[in-house]
């Protein structure tokens, strides 16, 4: 949807060109941030800068926390001193530290020279949260109200302060040393009676985190219990800043692209793919394309090593790829279920046996029926021996159901140890399948078929 | 998160066991609804409908809300018909057209009996757009307001009525019509002269969707607009309903796991992995593991075809493993990044040049690592001759350069003829790579070597 139609791309693009910049601000004024962002990345070196200029001040700040970091960069050089300012103080704390974070550290001393000492300050504090804690996704804009405080009051107070707040819907009950006591809704302020202090109002049952919880079960909790805003608290239970559900729904892409790619043996990159450079793609991909490549050798090896019994009939070697190909499929099949719905919670370490159970079933079912039909191919499509197509099928069977036991179990003894079930995906289970159905393959071939040889 | 604490459950089935029942009931009390719901599945089978009487009203319809299927299944059936149209009062719109969409017949007509007729009426009418459109996952409870009410007469009409309304941070001001005008959010509201109208207030330029929108779609707006509402209007501009960000978030991980499950060729299912049956999971993935064993016998021909070269030496067949899990890995990496890029929307069909030449300068890099560790590897550990090895690490090249052009194209083409990339993932790409790099596999044997040879 943020895409730009390309007629209309063409519009602006002359506009631009006959330098009517008056209509081209009313136009940009109809947009949404994240489209103006991204119409700005098509135009000429130039225009961004100009246009930047054009914009209400608000849409600008919008549109520049919805740009690419190489454009907020450019764009930032291209700015005074007085400029970079205005838009700095437009910006919400964590779109802030989100700049500071990206840009290269001569960048980021003119943005801290320019900043307002306490948005500085603040900067520095949330610098300090390690990566992908909930401190690191945080703002440490929120209202804050006293317990004693009437709804009169309170909305006397949000009027003074909130204009500058990330949310106000949301307010938090504090006492006077910043102990989070209880969370309190606009709408329920908005609502009560105007001498309900809110003591009475708020609700004492709140979801908090701490600064250092993992941003990725902060995510969790936005999913597991509908929140639109959650408290982060520290070691002493002082309220210091809130994460909103737009930071928790990047949070959640960032983990299931993190996901993915390592279920296909790739290091995750933050970037958009068109904005990685060859070498990033290169160096995230070489390194488990090698260790793939050196751990398939073991399979080169037992074909060696049984190269007396694979010589007793083509059909045994040119069965292979299907071996191995099925073994991968199911393997990796078992394996990315369990893996996503570990990562959705829904699966932990003493589920282990129900999996198991579960497993073995499906993979007694699906051997079977693909047992049955390749015996069937073999024998009426194929014409080889019975006893030749009993070996491959029987094996066939044994590497369903091997794939599936490790496939499933892998990931969970991973996430138990504390690894990441994710790298247990399909290129590791395959390598691990592919060896051990290789070495059932030619040990029944070994004692079917020589044997009945001899 | 959601987990529930070994020692907690144990405590509680204790309070059950003794029929504690004041103090399970102001246990419960202090949990969040998503924690009850998983704490009710771990109890005894009669324990959920008891202690759910006990319940204070609206924790029990929020927590009824989190529960799994069954065992909403299980309670409507021990309720009797004042206590289901009581808790059925308490759910919010879509809450219960989720309820309705997963009962079976003979519990949705109790259920229908039991609603108001103005929710009875809310059911049918959003049970009528398609699945996995925006009309499905919409509440039809919001404010909407008239654009000449002042601040004050407006929050006058939010006390009045809002109490119901799934969100009142956010309001519409529709003409008489129910044509959406304009957003005003209750901040604005709050913080505005009295006498101000919805009119000046108002934010003209709202994003807004048609009925029929694909979900994902939705989603996708959520993420890149920063919403955390979003309004549906109907092909005469209508207002008929808004889609929260707690909907959106669902839809989000719906999709992420249907990616993901296509991407491991299996059928996407809705359910859970463990309240997922046997039979289920069997057919969700036989019919994928059927194909591709099928399509595996071309690599098995071209292997039966080319006998002949390949008895030139069995270091030959034993490279074959690793030619096959290189190739399958390098196009499963480009495939799957793809992938996840064209569902994040950072990629469209209009970019194919751009990734052409982005993933083959990759291959390129990968292609000539891989073969020149593996040509020290053939030549120093295994010993072989330096035609073979020059042979296997040559087709190695090639093979990468296949398998990054096959992976990073099919997908861009898929979406661009309007099928789901995700299924041209890792299986069909390591199908197709596995036999195009055979036959050149065996294509350079016979010439580098039996013609050598000969």
């Amino acid at each position: 949807m943020s895409e730009i139609n390309s007629a209309f791309l063409t519009t602006v693009e002359k506009l631009w060109e006959e330098k009517k910049y008056n209509t081209l601000r009313d136009v940009l004024s109809t947009m949404q941030p994240a489209q103006v962002a991204d119409l700005l990345a098509e135009l000429p070196e130039n225009a961004p800068a100009m246009l930047f200029r054009l914009m209400p001040k608000e849409l600008a700040a919008d549109t520049f926390v919805e740009m690419d970091s190489d454009m907020q960069e450019a764009l930032i050089k291209s700015f005074s001193d007085t400029e970079l300012k205005g838009v700095l103080n437009e910006l919400y704390m964590d779109d802030a530290v989100d700049l500071v974070e990206e840009m290269p550290a001569n960048v980021v001393r003119r943005i801290l020279a320019q900043a307002d000492p306490e948005m500085r300050k603040s900067i520095n504090e949330l610098l300090k949260y390690p990566e992908d804690s909930a401190g690191s996704i945080m703002t440490t804009e929120f209202v804050a109200l006293l317990p004693h405080l009437t709804a009169s009051d309170a909305i006397t107070s949000i009027r003074r302060t909130g204009m500058d707040k990330e949310t106000v819907n949301t307010c938090y009950v504090i006492d006077q040393y910043r102990k989070l006591l209880g969370v309190v809704t606009l709408r329920t302020i908005v609502m009560a009676q105007e001498d309900q202090t809110m003591e009475e109002l708020m609700e004492e049952n709140v979801v908090s985190v701490s600064t250092l919880e993992d941003q990725e079960t902060v995510a969790r909790m936005f999913s597991d219990y509908n929140l639109n805003v959650l408290p982060v608290v520290d070691k002493e239970s002082r309220l210091v800043g809130i994460v909103t559900v737009a930071a928790a729904i990047d949070v959640m892409e960032e983990e299931a692209t993190e996901d993915i790619s390592k279920m296909a043996a790739i290091t995750p990159t933050d970037k958009p793919y068109l904005k990685t450079s060859v070498f990033t793609l290169y160096k995230s991909r070489i390194p488990w394309l090698l260790l793939l490549m050196l751990s398939a050798t073991f399979t080169g090896m037992i074909i060696t090593h049984f190269e007396g019994v694979l010589s007793f009939s083509i059909a045994l070697t040119a069965a292979i790829p299907m071996l191995m190909d099925t073994g991968g499929n199911c393997g990796s099949q078992s394996s990315v279920t369990v893996i996503r719905a570990l990562s959705l919670g829904e699966l932990h370490f003493t589920d282990l046996l129900k999996v198991w159970w579960k497993e073995i079933r499906v993979a007694m079912m699906c051997g079977v029926t693909l047992a049955a039909a390749n015996f069937v191919k073999l024998i009426l499509v194929e014409r080889i021996s019975p006893m030749i197509a009993a070996t491959i099928c029987l094996t066939l069977l044994f590497a369903v159901l091997i794939a599936k036991f490790v496939g499933c179990t892998l990931p969970i003894l991973a996430d138990k140890i504390g690894f990441d079930p994710a790298v247990m995906a399909s290129p590791f289970i395959t390598t691990i399948v592919d060896a051990l159905s290789l070495l059932i393959f030619c040990g029944f071939a070994g004692m079917l078929l020589t044997g009945a040889a001899a």
